[in-house]
């Protein structure tokens, strides 16, 4: 049994403005102890090993897909890891994750006998590894059948921000904590994450996968032939550089962009063992807002999160970042304040989404 | 007639953290416009010419006390406005107000005929220049006569921060908008504040003077003869360096600390005309906090006071300031916020009184 984690780290989001950049995303940021969100998901694996009663195995040495620019950075941040050696593919261009899963599924099925594959995308939060390690046997058990495996979070709130899946009829014959999946939802209105909510029946969708690579291909073949074929393409004409595999970039520019979700995931929620989900309380959090990061940290006795060289007189409920030079607080609540060499952010809590408009101006 | 500005440019208070520092205090900023307040000091008296039955004068090159450390910002910045030589008087160390205008009085003595010295502090702000030169010339006419002159800022609250004068009888024998002083009041707690504002005899002490040198030398000898004699000393023991007078140390350091006010000031206020007051509202501030920088800046549409490369989303009644970076700016209210390479601060404008916490801090 081959186990590959595959780490999807092409995003650019720029929702930790001024942190995050277009140039410098979340994933490869270090916004917590000393690793990055990306070196985190790859570390939460550490130790990691699979038993059954005829198998036992742990996880290879990871495949990371991330854009050109990227890639200095990410093969950095992975060699600090120690571990074994890298492959990075590298996106000529940025297609969503769709594209991306299915290159790295096909050089992972020709390179190994049909491995399994953990997708992760690099710049989410676990503060609970044990527990994700754990939901990972059973992952295994559903894969290694060639389930889809999804892993679901138990809503917190009604967090409108997220994708939500439905469980059907329980699969314990695939998976022992295992349930079909009876749909997949975007982003809900309130009213309708609210119902969510109170069901008891929806999960967070944390864009964390486990699949066999070539149930993937199948899956592919079958909903969106033109992004396997281009991206077969893509492979068969890429160059392999050292740790890095370059993607050909006229074939990978015929592929249609589209989301994992979309592209097959949403297609396979039919209530049947195709796709099935496991439950995971495991301190799941997208990083998605500073109030987001800000949960994730910990808080003094005036409810503040500092990191930095930072002066709180008469400062309540604030996440307060200044790594480069001395930051004074005077009588303030409830403020993000972000300091870095050369932009500074200070937003209420309850505006720190908009971020993006600021962005959008710059 | 020699008249001659003497600019009081030795403090150092750090109420403007962190824009001003010890070794860069607030009179050396640019905090509005193209010149800093020690220049604007000067710089209002331009174009004044004082016209009588029997003379006519204009204001000679000015004499600046500072402190060592400062000499070669001080010399530039005045240098940088043009106009005559320049003479500095170098105080060995700090010893409030009284001791470097008795140094800088017994100079002008000896080198002019019993001159009229227009005493300034270099760091207040006015903003009707004309309003200023046109209670000169009472100013003048009375100190000529042997009068000092106060200038009393009529007031626009209850403010507890700053001394007040009490106005006599009127003394229009010795200045047409003169009035003799009945006393001088330390800062008032804010009830007295509000009976001060309330009764309209009360005007804040500006801290501008007009006077001739034999006035306050012989004020000083009466009470204060250690004062005097020390700066004597200090004087006549002291070494020219181009446009530098270094007072000997030794000596300055014998002279007890005291300010103009405590030193002479109270003890002139007797409704005689030794101490006369001239009302002006010339839109004067001492410049002494946040709020009050704020309140000399120009509002935007949203009540806020800007300067340097600033975002504001949704930001009301702050005063931004950011010269070295972008700040952007989200959903906030009533907020201080200063940038600098070194140092940020930001506080709620209601607490900005407490900067001196966080200098006492570092």
């Amino acid at each position: 049994m081959n186990l590959i984690p595959v780490i999807l780290a092409g995003g650019s989001g720029t929702r930790l403005w001024p942190l995050s950049r277009e140039g410098y995303p979340k994933q490869l940021l270090n916004l917590q102890g000393s690793n990055t969100l990306l070196q985190d998901t790859l570390s939460r694996l550490d130790g990691f090993r699979y038993e059954s009663k005829t198998e036992s195995a742990t996880f290879a040495a990871p495949i990371v897909a991330c854009q050109e620019d990227m890639r200095f950075l990410v093969l950095e941040q992975l060699s600090a890891l120690g571990g074994q050696q890298q492959r990075l593919i590298l996106e000529p261009e940025a297609k969503n994750t769709a594209p991306a899963l299915t290159c790295v599924a096909i050089d992972c099925h020709e390179r190994h006998s049909d491995p399994i594959m953990l997708v992760m995308p690099a710049d989410h939060a676990i503060s609970d590894s044990a527990a994700f390690q754990s939901a990972l046997h059973d992952a295994i058990d559903a894969a290694a059948q060639g389930s889809v495996v999804t892993f679901g979070i138990p809503p917190q709130g009604p967090e409108t921000g997220y994708g939500y899946i439905r469980r059907g009829t329980p699969a314990t014959d695939i998976g022992k904590s295992a349930f079909n999946v009876a749909g997949f939802y975007e982003k809900p209105d309130a009213a309708s994450a609210q119902e969510y909510l109170d069901s008891g029946e929806y999960y967070w969708n944390a864009g964390i996968f486990m699949l066999r690579a070539s149930a993937w291909l199948q899956a592919l073949e079958r909903f969106k032939p033109e992004i396997l074929s281009n991206c077969q393409n893509a492979v068969a004409n890429g160059k392999l550089d050292g740790a890095f595999f370059r993607l050909n970039a006229a074939d990978f520019a015929e592929s249609p962009a589209d989301s994992i979700d979309y592209a097959v995931m949403e297609h396979l929620a039919d209530n049947s063992k195709a796709l099935v989900v496991i439950p995971v309380e495991m301190g799941w959090s997208d990083v998605g807002s500073w109030p987001a990061l800000m949960k994730l940290g910990n808080e003094d006795a005036d409810g503040n999160v500092i990191q930095g060289d930072v002066l709180a007189e008469d400062t309540r409920n604030s996440l307060l970042i200044s790594p480069d030079r001395l930051l004074a607080t005077l009588g303030i609540e409830d403020l993000i304040v972000v300091s870095t060499p050369d932009a500074l952010l200070i937003a209420h809590k309850d505006a720190s989404q908009d971020v993006r408009k600021i962005v959008d101006r710059l």
